[in-house]
């Protein structure tokens, strides 16, 4: 049973070390988080599940890991300058300001209906809402103002300004000089690093249609209203694909992405029926999107959620990007490109005809991830002595720490040394984060590792060193090793448990 | 042998798919650059290397991820605000602009005494000139014209304007309030989200002294002229570890991680003897900084620079940002912080005083690594039958891919599936990326996995498949491994093949 609020998430992840507030000191910084010693772990595995799954085990894959800063040029002929951007309006009276859609879905159904009414809409869809309002900004703030928008902040009636699009990039000087051209962008997404890569990546690998090129990496969105812990923040990171096909075959390619991701997902421990797939409608898609299927995962508290958006972008990226638009008969509708170098486009092997592929884009985010995989795997339990204990029931691959051994004893220094010995043993074998666990008694010890995920606890005892006052001799050089999720206790041999735990947590 | 110039490094880097200039096709980004397929695996597997001796082999270390995004407080309080600045300044005539030390480097010695003198220093240290030119900027404006420092950009004198600080730090404006208060910083290093999180890490994890906190991630520093590659630019990452100390304690602590460290760097592939350590002169320290060893590497055309700074920051760090400074005894000079929320101190568990611990900062560059690496490990060889092969003489964990394996034969589609089903079993052996290697002859292949540093290639041949005309049935399910040094070749079995990879490729 997965976690019932996100309260109990974030209080879990605070306390035990997961996730903490950015900037946290000074009162924090909105929309930015830090990840722990735990937390690190865990975002650190999910990565590399997901790079060994999509670039390691595939042979049509290659990497990247493209700058964060990136040339303003990049961001005008993506799209992005011109229409990535919010609605924000501001109440007049409390100062506050709203990103419009979120501040709409805060209103009664009453409030809503006058609003869309006045606006001309018989049908309260809020996308068309949203895009009406903008359109007509003045109708929108006296439609808003009569029908008595309030204010979440304080509950009261707001007099609202004409609602306006709010650019949602960073933007940071450049070098020593400060002019109006000497400007670039954090990165909204990964994505465009790869696009403007498209070339140099063929030259340096022979690649041919069909295949992908896999980032990760952090992006940044100035979101007006940072809220739901890590769910939207303005700091984030992406595990993003751009999957290169052939135009014809881009609505079969974008199938079997979504049934590859989902699979992949349901691998990470979130069940095919936690996931709704949202097929976005047209009035919703994105500038560049053909179509896109959103994987909307059932949080607690939020309800169903984006943690991973497929889309198919058509050729509008390479075809914004390229030089020498106009002999590639690019399908989609792209700005007149005056700046690029390269051209990014393949040829057809038979009518050696150049053309721009289409791409399947999979564009999962780490810290949604995260956080879905943490709901999902937070369980509270009733044992049987009416105790209740909370255990993350974490996939092995992806628990931060895999192995605590434990010294029964912390004052026994022939305890502590055989357990030392053990720890750095089983390091050794590469299977992630061993931990040597000596805070606490024993009880205590495991209670806490259930509560982070830890799949085994390994226990150095009197009988391990062979000076047991009760145990048999046979015992000697052997351990306890606990299950997380059962809760039952194992001896096994030492000269056996490498082979014991690796088959447990090989992945 | 290393390489002799950077130039041919950039040329393999870009040719293979190491690393390119960031926004390539729009003419380049100064001070970006992004890594590509083969630079992602190098650059990743060095971070893997440093969190497994770091974090995981040592009981004493936790990790960290801290967001990029800071508030401008922290900055504030670590003194980045008011000290962290490269001196500039203009040349009137061209409009360009410089790094005062950097321009001062490239003139004659008879011009730089000659400024010197006219500031009044006998001896020429760069580091007491700048800072006296700085201290003393209309003079320093008359000695640098009277002494005819000319311009590198076309040879001729200048018309030098007085230098002035110029802060390297990154601005944006985070939230939709365009106002003066509203603006953050990206993080100029990761060590402040260590030093900020003391707190809750020490919440989550009942730590004492002496005891580590490690982080990897990027960093950001506008630098007035980036150049020489990936070795002075805008954007790069980091490996930092803050290790708190009992005061007193820290001398004998910095050296300890001097010497872990250079054992640390020896064990990627680079030679002690290689590493020159530079005792930092009191006048060049940092502002936080007691002491510094800074690890310089000999690399190629560039000579003798850093690739890690392994510093004594003393209780400064701490002791700048933790509230109640005056019942701390801190022996740094500090700023009174009137912001900060949290007590940075520990209790000593006999004399139940609280105090600030002290810092060791072993900090490496990722990229200054990356490239050190690919210098040292490239080799020019002059092989007996006259014919000239580049070899990347990576150490194994760090080559981008362990193991080629090649179909000798594209078209035969038992070679082929063999091969593919070799490739997918030796990948799940988890060491890293296989790939399968289906373009040019195999003579080609070796040498294009010779230049990139592929340490084994494994190819499947007819006898693999029983189906030889001339070998012997007793080649079936046998396959040719070659090795990158020697360039020798064995038979082994498949069924062999894992256990004689993993021997040779585990770390």
């Amino acid at each position: 049973m997965p976690a019932e609020t996100l309260e109990e998430l974030v209080s879990l992840c605070k306390r035990r070390g997961f996730i903490f507030s950015g900037s946290d000191i000074y009162g924090g910084l909105q929309g930015t988080y830090d990840y722990g010693p735990l937390g690190v772990e865990l975002k650190n595995n999910l990565k590399a599940a997901w790079w060994k799954a999509m670039v390691y085990e595939r042979d049509d894959m290659e990497g990247l890991d493209s700058s964060i800063l990136t040339h303003r040029l990049v961001l005008h002929y993506s799209g992005h300058e011109a229409t990535f951007s919010d609605p924000l309006v501001d109440n007049r009276i409390s100062k506050k300001r709203y990103r419009l859609d979120h501040l709409l879905k805060e209103q009664t159904p009453g409030v809503l209906e006058a609003v869309a009414g006045a606006m001309g809409l018989s049908e309260v869809s809020l996308a068309a809402l949203v895009a009406r309002m903008l359109a007509e900004p003045e109708r929108a703030a006296s439609a808003m103002n009569a029908a008595g928008v309030v204010d979440p902040a304080d509950g009261a009636r707001g007099d609202w300004t004409p609602p306006r699009p709010f650019n949602m990039m960073f933007r940071t000087q450049i070098g020593p000089v400060a002019d109006e051209e000497s400007f670039g962008y954090l990165r909204p997404e990964t994505a465009q690093g790869i696009f403007i890569n498209f070339k140099n990546i063929l030259d340096a690998t022979s690649r041919r249609l069909p295949f992908g090129v896999a980032q990760i990496g952090k992006a940044f969105r100035n979101e007006i209203t940072p809220r739901n812990f890590i769910f939207r923040v303005r700091e984030f990171e992406q595990m993003e694909i751009e999957y290169f096909v052939k135009p014809g075959t881009d609505e079969e390619w974008h199938q079997r992405w979504l049934e590859i991701r989902l699979a992949w997902w349901e691998a990470q421990g979130i069940p095919r029926e936690q996931i709704q797939v949202l097929d976005v409608p047209k009035e919703d898609l994105s500038h560049y999107s053909k179509r896109t299927f959103d994987l909307m995962y059932n949080f607690p508290t939020l309800g169903f959620e984006e943690i991973e958006g497929i889309a198919n972008r058509s050729d509008y990226d390479l075809g914004s990007h390229t030089k020498g638009q106009s002999g590639l008969r690019i399908q989609a509708r792209v700005m007149e490109n005056r700046h690029s170098t390269a051209r990014l486009a393949v040829q057809d092997p038979e009518t050696k005809e150049w053309f721009v592929p289409f791409v399947i884009e999979p564009s999962a985010g780490v810290d949604r991830g995260v956080l879905a995989i943490l709901s999902q795997a937070y369980t509270k339990e009733r044992l049987p002595n009416g105790e209740e204990r909370v255990v993350l029931r974490l996939k092995p691959h992806l628990a931060p720490i895999k192995v605590a051994v434990i010294p029964l004893a912390k004052n026994k220094e022939e305890i502590t040394a055989y357990a030392r010995r053990l720890k750095a043993e089983l390091q050794a074998l590469g299977l992630g984060r061993v931990f040597y666990e000596d805070t606490g008694n024993i009880g205590k010890a495991y209670r806490r590792h259930d509560e982070v995920g830890t799949p085994f606890c390994v226990t150095v005892d009197y009988d391990t060193i062979g000076k047991s006052q009760s145990g048999s001799p046979a015992l000697k050089d052997t351990v306890t090793v606990r299950d997380r999720d059962t809760m039952q206790q194992e001896r096994v041999a030492v000269s056996e448990l490498a082979a014991y735990l690796q088959e447990r947590l090989r992945f």
